[in-house]
């Protein structure tokens, strides 16, 4: 069977399960492995976490659509939002690179430029890497963090009865993303605002740390699209899930220049690399006014389906009603 | 300029000064960054170490001489090597892997069934990854560790009168590369041997702890060849060597098959991903009798060229003439 058929996350629970079978998942110190954003272990009563995710051409991203330095940018800030996504504090990066011989020097110069800057932002070292050829440019980084106190957000600490909340606007990056695929002719201010969605994402670390510290438990990074990431916290949660459409914010330009396909681009699209998190309702809103970044509650968090069969998504329209969508987020086979 | 025209190391050195230039170079703990086999900081006191190495399709392997499992074993035990270099123990394993969509998932298990024989012989534990799909096969490994004591080796800590030991026997991975390219007919029992030191490469994890227990303090893994890795030392140690060729351990197969190039393959061929190491000859002599592995001493440090000038290697052949070489090592451009 190809890869193709088995799909990404079929794939993944196939080599999981492969893993847990050879007794190769457990570790002395190991507190989270696959399935979450990091993995997380002790280090002398210290929680260290760390992530890997790779940027790959003609997949990820192509040439004529970003700037090196944009790669460079994006390439770590999809790690250091998998920080976020759990509320560490990245400390060391490694970066893998792959490139073809004939590169311009001055282009990976450039592409450095881009990851320098989030270093610099971010108050993270370069601490290693490697370089090889390759017929198409990938770029590879693990990021290795710390966690702010004693407590880190996971994936599988949701509960019936949490508010799920989501930073930023999503949607964006894929407006983005629809942009340069449909060579869609946007006013120059709106499409800086949808380049910079899809290519310039922020990774939301102070804002994740700044959960943890409100005690907020459960989160995961907008990644994969709003309604597969909330899939995945049901799944390792073990619960369920209903959504108000009317709630999911929309911004004013994926409104204005999507029309009526905004709400299932903000539903769906991946790569916003904000934060969906749950929890309970005054803690949210005292979170909103801590955080520059805007917060909607977007929906609660119900009790997972008996016998631990497959999450119930519900998604209700404006008066309550069950909504339906076509797409469901986005997965790489 | 292309890549290809800055060289391997050439483009590093530009890149390690804009990341130092930008002093995101730096960090809290951190003991050695770029430059070593592994990164390595503190942590609460304790010594954390971090590598990442990839093998890429078509540059580094071929689908058609080696195996999925063999290719499994080999992405992993390149990373364990440069722990093995520094003499550290690992722990947690990261796998980035991007493949085709028609790759077979079978072949994929396969591939994970290689690296989790290895993950159970070296008793560390898959704690994550990332996998995206891509024209090629290429995997992408993210090795952390801990140091066995407060001792690390590095390749900073060459010291002139330090004999240089080599374990194993140099060339003989090169040796199988060559089979494979130039389609070379050994018999079943040496082809073997050549496929063995090429595609299943053994980290020397016990042995670089050895090394550490017994004081050693400066090593190498053997990746891009004898002359390239110890090229490496004495730079990163401001120091020369002499290395006397009738002391090169050259296997006896690899005379027996590749007659008067057996020496120059033994040199210069790369990927042995065995340990070059330096320290007091007594101590090595003490170390000899503890490990498995053939150790060979093949020369020894001197002093650096006065001014910090390029670091001279000496090859004196068996009358303590100066000898010549036709090739110094591996480079991917």
């Amino acid at each position: 069977m190809k890869v193709s058929e088995t799909g990404e996350f079929g794939l993944i629970d196939r080599l999981q399960k492969m893993i847990m079978d050879a007794g190769v998942d457990r570790a002395k110190g190991l507190l989270i492995g696959i399935g979450d954003d990091c993995a997380v272990w002790k280090c002398s009563g210290k929680i260290q976490l760390a992530t890997v995710d790779s940027m790959v051409e003609g997949v990820h991203f192509t040439l004529d659509t970003i700037t090196w330095r944009e790669l460079g940018w994006k390439s770590l800030a999809i790690n250091l939002s998998d920080i976020a996504a759990m509320g560490g504090v990245p400390r060391y990066i490694l970066i893998n690179l792959a490139l073809p011989d004939v590169t311009e020097t001055e282009d990976i110069e450039e592409l450095y430029r881009g990851m320098i800057e989030l270093a610099q932002q971010s108050k993270t070292a370069i601490v290693g890497g490697n370089i090889s050829r390759a017929p198409l440019v990938s770029i590879t980084i693990t990021v290795i963090g710390e966690s702010v106190n004693e407590h880190i957000l996971k994936r599988s600490a949701a509960r019936p009865g949490d508010a799920i909340a989501v930073t930023g606007w999503p949607g964006s990056a894929a407006g983005g993303l629809a942009m340069f695929m449909q060579k869609l002719k946007f006013t120059k201010e709106d499409a800086t605002y949808f380049r910079n969605a899809f290519l310039h994402p922020v990774p939301r670390l102070e804002e994740g740390q700044i959960l943890v510290k409100n005690g907020i438990a459960a989160a995961i990074d907008t990644s994969d699209g709003l309604i597969s990431d909330l899939r995945h916290i049901c799944e390792a949660s073990k619960v369920s899930t209903r959504i108000n459409i009317a709630d999911i914010p929309v911004h004013e330009l994926l409104k204005k220049n999507f029309k009526d396909k905004a709400i299932e681009i903000a539903l769906s699209g991946g790569e916003d690399y904000n934060l969906l998190f749950t929890g309970n309702t005054d803690i949210i809103n005292k979170i909103k006014k801590q955080l520059d970044v805007p917060v909607h509650i977007i929906g609660e968090i119900t009790t997972g389906a008996p016998g631990g069969d497959a999450v119930k998504i519900d998604l209700l329209d404006g008066a309550s009603k069950p909504a339906k969508l076509n797409k469901t987020g986005w997965t790489h086979f």
